[in-house]
Formats: C-alpha cells, sequence, structure tokens
C-alpha cells in the first residue's frame, strides 16, 4: 500500500470498511483464470450498483482501469493489505462448548491466517479433549498461557454468565481484542476492540422483517 | 401495539432497528425484580448516550415516564411484538456439520420462539443422526418435506460450493426468508429475504481495527 493511501484512510467512512471483507470474500471465491472484473459484475454479483463498487474502491486509490475494469489480483492484495491479512494472527479460544467447537474446527479461519493456539474450558469431561489438533485446557491455566504465549484475538464462546468475568480475566491478562459469541454486552476498556457476532440479534432481525411482509 | 405505532413504523430508520434485538436481550437478561431502568442506565449498559436511547425508543410510542424511566415489562413487550416474537417460527436446517450441529443445539434459539423441525444433510454417515430431538433427513427429501410443512426461516449452513443450489431448491419450493452461514452473497428474488451472518468478515473487521492500532 503506498503511504498515500495509508494516510487517506483514516477517512474512510465505516460503511466502506464493512463492506471490504465483502469483496475480498467475493474476489477470493473467484476462479484462478479470472484476471479482471468490472463494477458492473461485481454489483451483480453483491446486489450493489456499480457505482457504489466504484466509489467504495476509490478511497484505496486507483486499481480501476477505465473500460477494463479491475485487475483481479491486484485489487484482492490491496483490500488484504488494508484489512490487515498480510500477516498471521494467534488467537485463544475460551469456551469449547458446541460453538466453540465447530469454531475450533473450521477451516477458513486457518486459511486466512488465523490460528488458534490454545482452547480452555472449565468442564473436566472436555479438558484434554483434542479439537483441530489443539488439546483443551483447564481454564485455571488461562493467565499462565497468556503470560507466556502472543494473542492477538481471544474468542469468547462462554455461556453468558461466566463471559463478562472470562472478558475481565483476558483483558487483565493483556488481551487486545476479543471476538465475543456471548449472547451480552461485553463492558471493557477504551483501548480493547470488541467484535460481536450476536446470532439470536440476527435471528430477531428475520422475524422483524417476516413480521414487516404479514401486514 | 397501537394502530398509530404500526403506521409510524414504516419510518424507522434501519439502524434504530437493527438495535432493537440489543435492547430486548439486555432487557431480558435483567433480574425480574427490577421493575424500570432509565435511558442513562440502559446507555451506560449498552455504551449508547441517554439521548440517543430516548431518540430510538421515541419511535415506539412513549413508554417513557419523565423523571422515572421504563417500565421493564412494557418495554420489553412492546420491542417483543415489534421483532415480531409474540409468535413462533418454523425453521428448516440444511447442513449438518459442525456449525449446523451448534446451531440445532443452541438454546437460545427455542427459547425465543424458533423451532428448527427438520435438519438435511447429504452425508450418509450424518443422515439418521439426532440432534436435540430431531432426526437429520436425506436432502433429497427436502422438497417433500416442504410440501407438507410449514418453514417461515431456512438456515443454510452448507459448504460454499452447495450453498446457491440448496437457496435455490430452499426457493423453489417456496420458503421466503433465509438465514445464511455459508461465505458466499446468495442471489434470490426480490421478495425472499436473506440474512447473512459471514463469520470470517467479523473476524476481518478485527483484524482491520488492528491493523489501524498498530499504525
Amino acid at each position: 500500500m503506498t503511504v498515500r493511501n495509508q494516510r487517506k484512510m483514516a477517512g474512510i467512512p465505516r460503511g466502506v470498511i464493512s463492506r471490504l471483507p465483502v469483496y475480498y470474500r467475493y474476489l477470493s471465491g473467484l476462479s484462478q483464470a479470472q484476471e479482471k472484473i468490472s463494477s458492473a459484475e461485481l454489483g451483480k454479483a453483491l446486489s450493489m450498483t456499480a457505482a457504489q463498487i466504484r466509489s467504495d474502491l476509490s478511497y484505496f486509490g486507483s486499481f480501476g482501469l477505465h473500460g477494463y475494469g479491475y485487475r483481479v489480483d491486484q485489487l484482492k492484495q490491496a483490500i488484504a493489505e488494508i484489512l490487515g491479512l498480510d500477516r498471521t494472527y494467534q488467537l485463544v479460544l475460551v469456551g469449547a462448548g458446541n460453538l466453540g467447537r465447530a469454531l475450533a474446527t473450521y477451516r477458513n479461519f486457518r486459511h486466512r491466517g488465523f490460528i488458534i493456539g490454545a482452547i480452555f474450558d472449565n468442564d473436566p469431561q472436555i479438558i484434554g479433549q483434542e479439537l483441530a489438533g489443539v488439546q483443551v485446557q483447564s481454564i485455571d491455566n488461562l493467565e499462565d498461557y497468556l503470560r507466556t504465549n502472543a494473542c492477538d484475538i481471544a474468542v469468547i464462546c462462554t455461556p453468558r454468565e461466566a463471559s463478562q468475568a472470562i472478558c475481565d480475566r483476558l483483558v487483565g491478562a493483556g488481551v487486545k481484542a476479543i471476538w465475543n459469541f456471548s449472547p451480552i454486552h461485553l463492558q471493557v476498556p477504551d483501548d480493547v476492540i470488541v467484535e460481536h457476532i450476536h446470532l439470536t440479534d440476527s435471528l430477531l432481525q428475520l422475524s422483524f422483517q417476516l413480521r414487516q411482509r404479514s401486514r
């Protein structure tokens, strides 16, 4: 990425940033043989207008060639850099219930450079089991582990009641980014980043829309 | 809900609607004993300003009493009605891999009225297994099942390659709402609602923010 682009990034609207993973995912799914793509094609595939695509991508410099479209490899590479995908991330997962297990074994994460280095649980039945090559440890080991191992992102998959306490322990041990799957709003200091996946909220958006339709 | 409120709903900003599940989830987690809550308390718990809370909730009529706050039960009930939670929904789940299993056994959904009536897969090893009391059926039965059973929402947890074809079959069989966990952007007719959970996109938002911090 050029210095100019780095400087420009500060002013990128959140909406544009939220769409970058969508572009990245779509471009990654294209055949290796496809060298270029037009804003019209991208728009059609992603249910957006060609103008919106061009507007979004214009924030990141000029990948587009008039009358040609975008070079797939260049565009993908540039978005990957912006998203921070030019490195790997060490993850720690807390809570090896059904959802935790599903995440631990989800191949897409490792493929993108997100490596689960350790998994913790408090259930003696689960501790010692192996998930995707990682042995589940007792939650009692959490602070010890974090003292001696890097952790870029902690994934919280614990039941609601335990989540805030686990979050506090992670933050206390120096974790600065949390991916939260538990159905509560975690309280964290300002310098900690939290990204929530609230499954039920998403389902409620569906029920809301179904209700609107049935009127 | 009053007729006046119903009419007003058409003009509610999407941002407000997206926050209703957040309010609902938080209110549902409060002790039964708590009768009222102020916009300041709600704001503190949800990292919003009291003014934003009051502004959001003002769209749905006057639940607030000056100098008193909101009555928890009334507010929760009103939001539940708006979100369409005053009924149950029949779900069909396609793809009983790790993520599908986690969803099938996630108690919160049933608790909110989302009932998984059938689960389909194409793997002979998985067909016939029981998940949360539901026996996994062959995907070959999908259309037969949908001819004779209600399905308000179909959940797609299949691998990327299969998702669009499964989506087409569901839509062809009359399904009007899809909850998509597969990492592709599904193409559907205008009258079909799709809500996506793209796990990797959320993780990329984290890596993006970590990258911004490290500058």
